[in-house]
């Protein structure tokens, strides 16, 4: 019987009803449950996405936690044994983790993808592992997270209505292109495809750089004679500015140095745009760091009418 | 009769009675009722902190809003006549236009204080206008503001919670100081005492180059080809980061010039920082880039702790 036999009510009900049962994967297996891992797994859970959810991590504390509050179905020994029969591996491990992962994946026709911040160093890793990028390893980054860490700070929502970008190549396998982009379209994410050199270069200004003139401007406080003084002057502006500097450090470390050199491209422009910005400030020229000052804001203010999160 | 004649609860009737009834001032003047003047005088309405509020702006429109609104009880036709008369007046107008509001003041024995975001240039012009700072004058700069603009965008809690800082000299007048001092404290701020270079060079590295660095952030993304696309890809730490780059362009170029000294002398020891920071990316040394951040983050978890705004 077809959906148009019935009336429109009824086809919604139906659909409601395919959607509730029908699981895309059998078998998704979650690699690293920190916080990025355990907010994917609350986001399969919600949207049920997975009729057997599996994660793995060195932290058998998280695994059990997970377990015990069924943000997970199980957890495997060991990633050989978390890979086989699954349909779906997402890998969200630190970057400098990535290789060592992949090294110990059974790989046979599962669909893999990951969530690094970083694209084009994934991908030189999964080449050393694998020769080249297997046809059904599409590369991905959910442009979402938190300064806080680990699993226990994970949220069922932490993607709705964030972008992911894919970066797939000529030889992507298209049926697992269109089940990754259809696992973060049902988590409720805008889906962007382009290359792994685009990623990196887009995300060093809009991302890497932010943060680490983010960790810059608290690091200037560091050696202040009278910091607590100084820091309790401090008001909404230096909030802002140094939020993201809480994140951890090791995991921000890997993402600098394995996206350096479009962060150094990035960071050059920075500096030439500093310098200038200084000259005039030490010259008095007002006009010019006024328009300096409307340039910024008029770029603001298109961030905020696209992403009316103002 | 004394108030330990009466049993507790009377007591703290009384002084409930005594706070709503007794106004601080007889006439607070306000001069300038934009962003910061309009939230002032919210503030002083919730707190009965006058029996007569007036304020004066070059903006005829934003006063008559203002008195219908309720938020004044009246508006002067230009700076001398409101300032007959006042027992306070509260300067709220941008650096660049201190002097010449200054130089219309009708001084007798007023309390003045200002809220501007440098003391030691706005010194220097209460210098040039009155030769010496009159002892009534004690400078101050409330910590609190806003990206937005203008008397609409005010707040009556706006500054709740937040410190002001005043910046007296060895000649300043006790009593001004004291009421000056009261008038914060009984709108909920935290009352700091310094010298106005020591308040410069403090907010130099939290609010100036802070902002500075937010507003180049943005203007870094003016020229980018494809401006749309690369902001949508854009999530949390742009948001955060790019923030305060929407405020007013001609009052942040006053700040930068007015506090120009100080604000260089922290932009390049960031320089220094920055390029240390290039340097270590460029050279794959993991253990101190690690380390740069480890130290951010230890400044901003002890910023969260001062703050508790996280």
């Amino acid at each position: 019987m077809k959906t148009r036999d019935f009336p429109w009510r009824w086809q919604k009900s139906l659909v409601i009803f395919d959607l509730e049962s029908k699981s895309m994967f059998k078998k998704v297996v979650i690699i690293g449950f920190g916080l990025i891992g355990g907010s994917i797994a609350l986001s399969i859970k919600k949207n049920r996405l997975a009729k057997e959810l599996v994660a793995w991590d060195t932290d058998q504390d998280c695994l059990k936690k997970g377990s015990e509050l069924n943000m997970i179905d199980g957890f495997a020994e060991n990633i050989k044994s978390a890979s086989e029969g699954a349909d779906l591996i997402v890998l969200s491990v630190p970057l400098a983790e990535m290789r060592g992962v992949l090294e110990q994946i059974d790989l046979q026709d599962q669909i893999i993808t990951d969530v690094g911040s970083v694209k084009g160093s994934f991908v030189k890793d999964v080449e050393k592992v694998f020769t080249k990028v297997p046809p059904r390893l599409i590369p991905g980054h959910p442009i979402a997270g938190s300064e806080k860490k680990g699993m226990r700070a994970s949220e069922a929502n932490m993607f709705e209505g964030h972008s992911v970008i894919l970066t797939p190549n000529e030889e992507s396998d298209k049926v697992a292109l269109d089940k990754v982009s259809k696992f973060w379209s049902r988590i409720g994410c805008k889906i962007s495809l382009m290359s792994a050199e685009d990623h990196d270069a887009i995300l060093a200004k809009t991302s890497h750089l932010p943060h680490l003139l983010s960790s810059l401007i608290s690091e200037s406080m560091y050696d202040e004679p009278d910091r607590s003084g100084a820091l309790a002057h401090a008001a909404g502006s230096f909030r802002d500015m140094s939020r993201i500097s809480a994140s951890d450090p090791a995991i921000w470390a890997d993402i600098f140095l394995s996206n350096d050199l479009k962060l150094i491209e990035s960071l050059d422009r920075f500096l030439v745009r500093l310098e200038n910005m200084k000259n005039n400030i030490a010259s008095g020229n007002h006009s010019e760091v006024k328009t300096f000052l409307e340039r910024g804001k008029t770029v603001r203010d298109h961030f905020s009418s696209i992403t009316k999160e103002l």
